[in-house]
């Protein structure tokens, strides 16, 4: 009898109807022998219909009340957890639902935004003993001053690989909408296919790169407790699928690339003929990080005539803000000008092998370029190549380097 | 500066725009120094709407998941709580919110029907030391073993007047709809006057009897402990009305009668001839009570012939089956019959002196003869006459009883 972690999101209980389907799936679980922890997140459109709620009544609320925010998102997966919980026990079988907190998810304090310190989950073991089905709200925990939090992003997903860690579970199986990675977005290149086997640090560059599947936290978590995850579609009625995200020995015949994501809504800029000293890259993050900007990508070049250039994307909700805060260090260090691209897309190339070889970035950039896709800028680590296209040219890009590379070809 | 407990219904906090209201209010309490504890229900249909998604997915869950229904339910309350405490927060004002379980509110373990064992709110006191407005779900606590339970109807009164007994509050303010309570339903009765100040026994009576203002359940715990309630409106501006429940010392000048209410819904039951044993009685109530029947009104009537006829009165969805039983019994006894009454209200006349005063017994009675008002059978207690009369006759007794006795001209 091996005991699986199993996550259902949003949409996976997001009415009656699915809910009983899900309380389904776990019963046949269940009668292969299997001992089960289910973490869900509030129901479809539960948590936006709560943050609409507290904008009615104040603006802001995460910022000015966010230990209250905290309070009102919770109720969410309390009302998913009671009802499949129920929908368990129509089965005919024990179940028992737990909060973040009862689950003892302990975490620090930062309200909607809490990291998981440690997993307790006495209850759930003895639960567990007791042959019951748990059901546990993700995406909350409860701090060590006995205060309610939330995980924020991606939290319920890093609820269920936490609590596979804790629990030392054989598998974490993540529900979803969709039937695992695939090596492009589907919606965008119709041969996309799916991967069977990903490794975690693949897994995390193709995430970070905005293949929304799963969040980089939970396979962070992943890597470093050794989980095996594996993310399916809770649509679909058959158990095989979906991908599994686990620790990978790469074969010889290791294909260069397993895939290729994208996200819109970036911008650039680039600080032109600042000093070229040392303390002036500590300047331009210093002040972008007091002006609350996250940078996505950055580079230094040094110009010809001796100064220096300094480029820079950001999401283009801060972009803005990052211009009026670049024009401000560009002014104070006598430099030339800032100029802003708005409306760029980030493509990401991921492939384990693909730091040994270089030839990959040269055709990639080769392919854009011969389409006449201009790339704005370019970045690589040791599995992945980042390219910053124009927003039109996002969907054609995906598509161009999805064919380059022959990604509906290769396999496992 | 004195500690006020304020409870707010679900009308109350039914929207945005209301709970912004109910934050005004108590902003303007706090700026008169008061120190505040609020309890709160679920917004508006919150509850109803929960109820109605667990029947979504599964039939009679009260009954068949109760522990995962207190789950459900508790999130309403957590709704609330936490958009009152933020629009408060914008008063400038410091606020928290606790759930039933934070604030220690320990019940027995009886889910969805608990009773309040003890009121710890420890962590309620400490933040009133630090200056806070505590905001606390209503309707909810936790057991001793950990599990979240509700307190059934009444629940968030309860808590609101537990809490004041514990923490020793100067008063009790229940926030409704209507203005305290009045000497008749002023739906029924235009000239129905408002009772400034009730005796905890009459208000239980009138409680009982179906002015559905304030629960009994409340009631009872404000006369144990001596907690001052008023009851008063959530829409008035003004601070003044509502009824006060209290001790009350009656004076020689006080009125006879408090007020009259009326509950429509009853059915009436007559054995006849039974056997004139001690026995028969308890037989009739024990098979009753093993069929889930409650007896309202119950009395034992001599018959001319020797033999003893029993008549009581049952709420009508349980007349059906009350009927069954009594037919059973009366067969089993060698009685004659069973006759059956449908559609009867309850009217109860309250009022602190009436036992010294019997002929108020033989007014009312007279009163609804003389107008044609058949009177099914009556009761009384120390302070209330009880009259079952035919369901079409149930508004004009009510408003024949308070224009003979006056109820519209007595006063405080």
């Amino acid at each position: 009898m091996a005991l699986l972690v199993q996550k259902y999101g949003g949409t996976s209980v997001g009415d009656p109807e699915r809910i009983r389907r899900v309380a389904d799936r776990i019963s046949r679980y269940r009668g292969r022998g299997h001992d089960l922890v289910v973490v869900v997140s509030a129901m479809g459109q539960t948590t936006d219909e709560l943050v609409t709620l507290a904008a009615s009544v104040t603006p802001d609320a995460v910022r000015r009340h966010p230990r209250e925010m905290d309070m009102l998102l919770t109720a969410g997966e309390r009302i998913s957890m009671a009802l499949l919980a129920m929908a368990i026990r129509e089965q005919g079988l024990e179940a028992i639902s737990f909060t973040g907190s009862q689950a003892a998810i302990i975490t620090d304090d930062r309200h909607t935004v809490a990291r998981i310190e440690e997993v307790r989950a006495d209850r759930v073991r003895r639960e567990l003993a007791a042959g019951r089905v748990v059901i546990i709200a993700g995406f909350q925990g409860v701090s060590r001053g006995r205060e309610v939090t939330t995980l924020g992003r991606g939290g319920s997903d890093t609820t269920a690989v936490a609590l596979s860690a804790a629990l030392g579970a054989e598998r974490c199986d993540i529900f979803t909408d969709v039937d695992g990675i695939f090596t492009a977005d589907p919606r965008k290149v119709t041969s996309a296919r799916r991967i069977p086997l990903i490794g975690y640090d693949e897994m995390l560059e193709l995430a970070a790169a905005g293949a929304s599947v799963t969040h980089p936290r939970a396979v962070e978590i992943a890597a470093r407790y050794g989980v095996v995850v594996r993310v399916l579609s809770s649509l679909l009625e058959g158990e095989d699928g979906g991908t599994t995200i686990a620790r990978r020995i790469p074969s010889m015949e290791d294909p260069v690339l397993t895939g290729v994501a994208s996200e819109a809504g970036y911008g650039q800029l680039v600080l032109r003929g600042l000093p070229p000293e040392m303390t002036t890259m500590t300047l331009v993050l210093s002040r972008l990080t007091l002006a609350e900007v996250s940078v996505d990508l950055l580079t230094q070049v040094d110009q010809a005539d001796g100064r220096r250039s300094i480029q820079l994307t950001v999401a283009a909700s801060e972009l803005t803000q990052a211009e009026e805060t670049c024009q401000g260090v560009v002014a104070e260090l006598g430099g030339e000008g800032v100029d802003v691209t708005h409306d760029l897309a980030r493509l990401t190339l991921v492939g384990s092998g693909m730091h040994k070889r270089p030839g990959v970035f040269a055709r990639a950039f080769q392919v854009l370029r011969d389409q006449g896709v201009e790339v704005h800028s370019v970045s690589a680590t040791s599995i992945s190549i980042i390219l910053m296209v124009g927003g039109q040219d996002e969907d054609r890009a995906v598509r161009l380097l999805h064919e380059a590379f022959k990604l509906e070809e290769v396999g496992q």
